[in-house]
């Protein structure tokens, strides 16, 4: 696990399920982990998503999990036979897969008895040796492995979970962000943004064009983890608006 | 390029930008993608998010392109110098990079003698032999190399140039689906369902849990290229459901 000092801390996301691909779902968990993991000075450098297939899970994980800082997978350790995420990490780590006693207890206390099915006891089933992560929303908990964390699908139960263990994440230092819209368009300030880019290589200079009412603008946004070094380059994009005659608006 | 007759036709999306990694944006352009590519007969197996680090390109085209049949890549070829998405794609294929005449015209046709900044000619740049892909929109092409789609990453723009190749992708028997709904929980017809599964190894049953007015429900979705065969599942499922007292709905 990376400690706080070390400069940049990564993460790689894996978002599992047919759904996403197939178009039927649009994914809400790579927006809000990037944008949370952000906040902690965790950097998502990838996400892939994967049908559900085992061997597609298990060469996602191990390849990213050796590459980066953490893996958050998100999908499939639900109730139902698509449902194989959790198989999938213990042979990706190459551990046994067992009912986790303390998972099963946490989803007899929740069901009435006559509503404990075998299909529920499957999400009590982890990698032998997880550590499982509370799920306030639905109880069918979550897990981690070494640095991999295993989430469901659903935002709104993944996004609780989250919320319960994100205290325990080692971050580096947080992404600092500001953004300015204007109606100056981006083929009018390429040239000088990259001149700007090039005077503060450890800051990211972007431009990203929108559609508002019909006019097209663009938001100038600079990233640092330097506040005085942002400070400087966001007096010189608003600068840079205002030689195009345009309003900087923040 | 895949014919009409292979089975499964696949593909896989490449979606170039820090800024959905960060959660700044929301990526819209694998959901549209997905369901399009779908109905015509296209599985997306597979989508990558990377930043906007060249190497990263690279590596992503060069794979996924050997491994299925499309790849479409969005975002990165804009004006600006974080749009490095045209040269990468050059380089992973070993082939030159130059402004392109006919790219050139278009751009200077649609703006004015004095709007042709050097950043606005960029977009003018592509690999040398691709073929351009008309943008009606904002004028600055995309285009493909061998089985490669470079598009942009502002999804009304996207959308309009795909609209325009659409008719020129070779898809195999488009993937049917049927989707029906009821109050029934995953938990309780997990195993009914892994039953169902096995019967019907070609087609694909899964279950999305939803929450609608503070009340959970299911979708039991099956997807087959036979409809003969998808009108039988969707019909054991709709007895399954009517088995525990709810009512299906579609």
């Amino acid at each position: 696990m990376p400690d706080r000092d070390s400069k940049t801390v990564t993460a790689a996301l894996v978002i599992i399920g047919n759904e996403v691909l197939s178009g039927r779902t649009r994914d809400a968990n790579l927006q809000y982990l990037g944008d949370e993991l952000n906040k902690l000075g965790i950097r998502t450098m990838e996400a892939r998503v994967i049908p559900d297939i085992e061997g597609e899970i298990i060469e996602a994980v191990n390849l990213l999990r050796a590459k980066f800082d953490y893996v958050f997978t998100t999908g499939g350790i639900g109730p139902t036979h698509d449902d194989i995420t959790s198989a999938a990490i213990a042979r990706a780590f190459g551990i046994g897969h067992h009912r986790d006693p303390e998972a099963e207890a946490i989803l007899r206390t929740h069901y009435k008895a006559e509503d404990i099915t075998e299909a529920r006891l499957k999400m009590a089933e982890v990698p032998v040796g997880a550590e499982l992560l509370d799920n306030p929303v639905s109880k069918a908990p979550g897990f981690r492995v070494e640095n991999v964390y295993v989430l469901p699908g659903v935002p709104r139960i993944m996004q609780a979970i989250f919320e319960g263990f994100r205290h325990s994440l080692a971050g580096g230092q947080p992404m600092l962000s500001v953004s300015i819209s204007s109606d100056v368009q981006e083929g009018q300030v390429g040239r000088e943004l990259g001149e700007l880019q090039a005077c503060y290589p450890n800051a990211e200079i972007g431009s990203y064009p929108y559609v508002k009412g019909g006019k097209t603008g663009t938001s100038l946004v600079a990233r640092s983890t330097d506040q005085v070094e942002l400070d400087e380059i966001a007096d010189k994009i608003r600068d840079l608006v205002r030689r195009h005659n345009e309003i900087p608006l923040e």
